[in-house]
């Protein structure tokens, strides 16, 4: 089974660690857009991609003994202190590294995927590093602001009415997809959007107009995993159904095939199961959260909603892997 | 052969590249009393051992093609700009992050040596960073002054007489060998020291009184090789005896059995036979200097005039590798 998660940070590594269960076939595609913490740092010194939604992507394929597992290890360390590398990444580092020296992020992330032991295939959504932009309302006198950049729009204190991409290197060409992006969409079994900060990592992929046609077009049943809770800042207070209305009013034209959310993280199953049919797909409510750690799904929990999902579209239950 | 190499820098490198035509059973040993550049601003931010000459003689042990060879790219890379990571080598920050990782150099170099496919290994001479302090003439009217530190040795205007080694995280202990390169030394058939940095490169490897021990009780062949042209700062205006008088007056006991030199750097080249059998040895003058770079020794030639050396020695010529 050919997968594709579109995504990026915690929501993403949830996606992968769960499909991974799954399949061996298994493509990332990551948001380009942050420019927060040590991913920002290195984009604003270098003019690089953001490394670090790339880097947990390709932490969450790593090999889980030996060899693999060490050098997974050292790409989430963090260097600590309070001096210039306090806060990166050795992940981020290497990343940045391997841009510079082979001049192609995609080529670049497959060398890091074979150092890791990856199962699977980590690609950016962009070739070029993007800016998020908002449209928010609440901040002044209820009139619309325009805020700028991934930390600005996940932080806010104003509600988040939508988004656009801006490509600051080519200011006039818009978002470019990553090719290598595109064709795994379109040769997919599966696409799976979510769960994550819904403005910030999940919506992007459907603004770069290339893999926003390939998601219209590939023959993949799609899936949308909710998040567990509102995010706070970019989504607070929004309700399962509202995050599906956003998804809608981003991409008017995507059909969905399975909505999976946690049942105990919607109050009124009926509406979601309504919303989820707007978009031409059923609703599957399930206990996918991880018990012991608040916020965050159970992986086997969430592959086994993911493989009833699939099951349930093909017709067939349980051949998949 | 078992090949041990104990230097730093540029010098070690081109021994490497010599010794690794010769053997693959090669281990480099790396002085750690680097504080400039890259490896001082990592060392003295984390706390870590200096990385860049342990870089460079991975670099120099990597393998030629394919996998090994781009990592090996990517270990040199050094980052350009102006920012916080300008002219840190990719290498060295992820020789941080294995040692923060890991815990233990010798395992973290043990498994950068997997990463770019190195013929041997590459250790440090001691587990702990350590401090190059200098007895220095002709600074102040004539007196003895004492600097410390290997840029200030390195390039100071004065002239150096004799160094020793602090250990500054444990100032009682004085300096700690690597284990592993002590017994490295002792199972050798050949040791080499030199060419490089004479008094901040070579010397201090006979300061480390476990590593200094183990270089008079080996059975190895002992081979020095000199540099092509003294050093600004630290041994201007040198002659090649000049160099080994000043190894000698480091090292009372050591005996060494073969002294390669560039033919065209020997002004006397009885002068330098005397002071080679004054050592125990004797002294192998060849054309080892690359015609194309200046100050760079031609890895084949310095190569044959190990061999060479090394079959005199032997009583047989050619058998080795």
């Amino acid at each position: 089974m050919r997968a594709v998660a579109l995504g990026g940070g915690h929501g993403l590594h949830a996606t992968l660690t769960a499909l991974r269960r799954l399949t061996d076939e298994l493509t990332a595609v990551v948001t380009v857009a942050d420019d927060g913490g040590s991913s920002g740092r290195l984009r604003r010194e270098l003019g690089l991609l953001p490394p670090g939604d790339l880097r947990q992507a390709l932490a969450a394929l790593a090999a889980d003994g030996d060899d693999g597992s060490l050098w997974a290890d050292v790409f989430q360390h963090r260097f600590g202190g309070s001096g210039a590398l306090a806060g990166h990444a050795v992940g981020n580092l290497l990343l940045a590294g391997l841009f510079e020296v082979l001049g192609d992020p995609v080529r670049a992330l497959d060398e890091a995927c074979g150092l890791v032991g990856a199962r699977g295939r980590v690609l950016p959504m962009s070739p070029e590093p993007l800016d998020i932009e908002a449209e928010v309302t609440g901040l002044e006198n209820g009139e619309l602001s325009r805020i700028r950049g991934q930390v600005a729009v996940a932080s806010t204190p104003g509600q988040v009415l939508r988004i656009t991409l801006r490509n600051p290197g080519h200011p006039g060409a818009g978002p470019r997809a990553c090719e290598e992006a595109v064709q795994a969409v379109l040769d997919a079994d599966v696409v799976v959007l979510g769960p994550g900060s819904w403005f910030t990592s999940v919506l992007p992929h459907l603004l770069v107009p290339e893999l926003h046609d390939a998601l219209i077009r590939t023959s993949a049943t799609r899936v949308v995993i909710l998040n567990l809770v509102p995010q706070p800042g970019e989504t607070a207070g929004f309700s399962p159904e509202r995050h599906l209305d956003v998804l809608f009013e981003h991409a008017p034209r995507l059909r969905v095939d399975a909505v999976i959310a946690d049942r105990d993280s919607v109050p009124t199953p009926a509406g979601l199961r309504r919303a989820a049919a707007e978009l031409g797909g059923r609703a599957y409510l399930a206990d996918i959260a991880d018990p012991d750690v608040a916020g965050r799904h159970d992986p086997d929990a969430l592959a086994g909603c993911v493989r009833e999902a699939l099951g349930s579209e093909s017709g067939e239950e349980g051949t998949w892997r």
